[in-house]
């Protein structure tokens, strides 16, 4: 059986960089990925996990909740926790909720009856305590599901201090941030919080605009985009995530405003979206590849009954400058 | 048991709306779908197919195939369908291939020893014959593979004429339009010979680019981007799908040219990115969702092996056209 020290050997590269890329976890150059991939397809490499759980009897399947597939967090997300999991032997099942409680409760009664060996989920209608009753080990993306359920998440209280204070830097006065609805406990919520207190920190005055759901749709970002450019036409500076802080921009330019030199903008996310407009848009990333990485980690660990290292897990986001922010 | 009926009148529709609403199938204005949706839950109603598959002891659950779920032609359309798969009672696997045929060439063998009822596949690397060697009900989505593989796929044809037409109208004089490799056999293809002899038959000037790669992968549009506009500095119109045509807009700016005065665009595929930018690109729309339910519909006729009104679905193309094909 070929195993992973034959793909090294073949590829001219270390085990622990077959290993990475198995696991995408992203720290590998896009030639030497190539490479690896190239070795493994002509040693047609087979994860050992694999073998494993074919001859445990598991169902190698684990499902990933999520409220929109077609949302570009929950896609790159996905994306990335397919490509772990398939590094474990295991497949992905996606049950997609549409921001519907009915639809994820319906998803976890199904997931019971089947043979699903873990579940991974991002979405966040649904009470704690119908996960609570699943059988089935958890983790968490970005939600509190109480104690003994894993979270993996991003630091959002640094977050939304290093967007504060790159609008202060471009010299903003009177900035508005975009705010999901707080009847969910999410970690995310944090930034709103921070951001709101640099502001006043700086005595520049913050508009909190609370979006009525946390819904993923274009036309309702274009919706309350219309609404606040409106009421707020001397807005200078945005802080929305990646979807809203682009239909923001729209909805200025049509008005006239001229982007970046009339008000500024600062994206949350760092999804691919975030990067196909000209000029750039200043965006806060989060480490989504990363974030899936953990979060199939850790529900390894529980598959496999292994103590995880640490319950939670917070990870680092990263600012990425763009032209958005150039100061006035 | 709750009936179709029952939600029907409790939320004051007819019982096609609900149908529609349950297959995803789009024609159906905002508020009803929300009330529609309210009934459900409220009935906590289960589609009659979901209790028959219970019965019948398949095990729900249709793989889908696609080169890269994050792609958001990928993502809306595994979105779309998993709606359309649920109304039935199914459930969908997604399987990520990246184009690499050694992932593709595995999934099917691991979804040869699964329990899944039937295949929807929409990734492109993999030859023929290892599909027609699957003994699993299987519909094409944009790809011939062969008699009796039901294929679905729009009109590329009749969208690369519209395309063609929209850049003459615009008064294009040196064109230039990107092809995906040629050595897959999909549909697809089509569209750029007609773009081509439309443009020769006005006597414009037409460069093809071809991609070496079928690849999706926004830094590569980005290189290839660059050296277009490095290489055709006085290309007056684009054609490309819509990560590409951002891509190409996004380069042509940072090198000066004034989007869209100095050159016109016309993306092709319509997914919701060619939506985010301002000035509005012109874009032939692919009707992703009415190509999903298409999908589904066709392997339910096979799962259930029922035979298909049709085997192949060949659907209408769009013009929506944005600021960016206003005349010279």
């Amino acid at each position: 059986m070929t195993t992973i020290q034959d793909v090294a050997r073949h590829a001219h590269v270390g085990a622990a960089t077959v290993s990475r890329v198995l696991n995408g976890s992203g720290y590998v150059k896009d030639a030497t990925r190539e490479k690896v991939l190239k070795a493994i397809k002509e040693l047609n490499y087979t994860p050992n996990e694999m073998a494993r759980n074919l001859y445990h009897r598991k169902s190698g399947i684990v499902a990933i909740i999520v409220p929109e597939i077609s949302h570009p967090f929950f896609a790159e997300f996905i994306n990335a926790a397919e490509i772990a999991l398939f590094s474990h032997g295991y497949q992905s099942m996606i049950c997609n909720t549409w921001t519907e409680q009915n639809y994820e409760a319906r998803y976890l009664e199904i997931l019971k009856q089947q043979r699903v060996d873990g579940i991974i989920t991002g979405s966040h209608t649904l009470d704690i305590k119908h996960y609570q009753s699943t059988d089935r080990p958890i983790v968490a993306l970005d939600r509190d599901l109480g104690p003994g359920i894993p979270c993996v998440a991003v630091d959002h209280v640094e977050g939304g201090r290093i967007a504060a204070e790159e609008l202060v830097r471009a010299g903003c006065k009177n900035v508005l941030q975009c705010t999901g609805t707080d009847t969910v406990s999410t970690p995310s919520n944090a930034r709103h919080e921070t951001f709101d207190k640099v502001m006043r920190e700086h005595g520049i005055t913050c508009h909190n605009y609370v979006q009525k759901q946390n819904m993923f749709d274009y036309s309702y970002y274009d919706k309350i985009s219309d609404e606040i450019t409106d009421k707020y036409p001397d807005v200078d500076g945005f802080f929305a995530t990646d979807g809203l802080a682009l239909s923001l921009i729209r909805s200025s330019m049509k008005k006239g405003r001229r982007y970046p030199k009339d008000f500024k903008v600062v994206a949350y996310d760092g999804t691919y979206i975030s990067r196909l407009i000209y000029p750039s848009v200043t965006t806060i990333v989060q480490p989504i590849n990363e974030l899936a990485v953990q979060c199939v980690d850790l529900i390894m660990d529980l598959i496999q009954e292994r103590v995880p290292e640490e319950e939670n897990k917070k990870l680092k986001v990263t600012l990425r400058r763009g032209q958005s922010t150039e100061k006035f």
